[in-house]
């Protein structure tokens, strides 16, 4: 096989550079004004390479939306694997779940400016479907928490609630305008804190 | 003095339907998308009507931000006067910017959509003056809570971030596209699991 010339092995081929100029103009200019000519324009494409992609600028935008789903999906064995105490587990899906975010900030960026944002006409998208996930792997690992005496009985909806917000928090403090003001490391202590409580005993 | 007539009494002044139809706009269309012309329709005013009150369609904005803020600081009085142990007034005080919040929803949305959406060309705005605010109070109670033997010693910033986490999560659960899943009354089940800790003792 002979070896990749320079430019096959540094410059992402077509299909991926529509991927990251659509992500990069539906971040910083939005859905609606960014349109099909100048998405292809940012990859160094012509628009039939756009259509035999995608078929279209909201296939494009749900290819982005799907893939970081899937990306989501095929990390769950890992974070979900490690052995420990419960709350070891936690702070490790939370500490993964995390860094994945920290490392795909755009399409976090994205995500959060389409939900949160001014309707824009992008094709709807489920989004809540990668939460409920979220929210059943923690209820599991509560319930298991709760079952070998190492959490104690109560609300495992409140619980779960209780775990997530710690994990919200500082996924939404990385697209603040300021320097963020929680780190990685804030998620292991206020975890913990959450583990043993506030209260003086 | 005359009784109000039914116009007077039932219809908010031209100053007022500017606010409101440019926060409706605001949210709904976005700020680049709403023109001073559309604005000044939905309220059912002229443009020199909109001038003489705000100057601008900036100056609109800012009118709204600025307002927004001055409500949360007329609140901290009310908020922060509960007597109690700190773990009641903590509680009182997230359940009272939860109120507010759900009451000004339409406004909490529009600053969700500036911060997180797109950039739009909206004037700039510190939004974080209001979050710093809210900060200070709860670090104040913290450190009560320390001195007072209420709570454990530990890091006042972390123990802060766990409580502006429930916070956080329950007025973010508004703004969801579902049903919101958390209501007024987990803030306070999910601060009580905080304080007490989940761990068995």
């Amino acid at each position: 096989m002979p070896a990749k010339t320079r430019t096959e092995s540094s410059q992402p081929d077509a299909r991926e550079r529509l991927l990251n100029a659509a992500l990069v103009l539906f971040t910083q200019r939005g859905y609606a004004a960014s349109s099909v000519r100048e998405i292809c324009a940012a990859a160094g494409v012509t628009k039939p390479v756009l259509y035999y992609y995608f078929n279209s600028k909201e296939g494009l935008y749900l290819h982005l939306m799907e893939e970081s789903y899937a990306l989501f999906v095929s990390l769950v064995p890992k974070l979900t694997s490690y052995t420990g105490t419960v709350r070891q587990r936690v702070i490790h899906l939370c500490e993964g779940i995390f860094d994945t975010s920290t490392q795909k900030l755009d399409v976090v960026r994205l995500i959060y400016s389409i939900y949160y944002g001014t309707p824009q006409g992008a094709p709807a998208y489920n989004f809540d479907r990668c939460y409920d996930r979220l929210l059943e792997i923690i209820v599991g690992l509560v319930r298991e928490g709760i079952e070998q005496g190492e959490f104690r009985a109560g609300d495992v909806g409140d619980m779960t609630w209780a775990i997530l917000s710690c994990l919200n928090v500082a996924i939404g403090g990385q697209l603040s305008h300021c320097p963020p003001r929680i780190d990685r490391t804030a998620i292991a202590r206020i975890l913990t804190l959450l583990f043993d409580g506030l209260r003086e005993k």
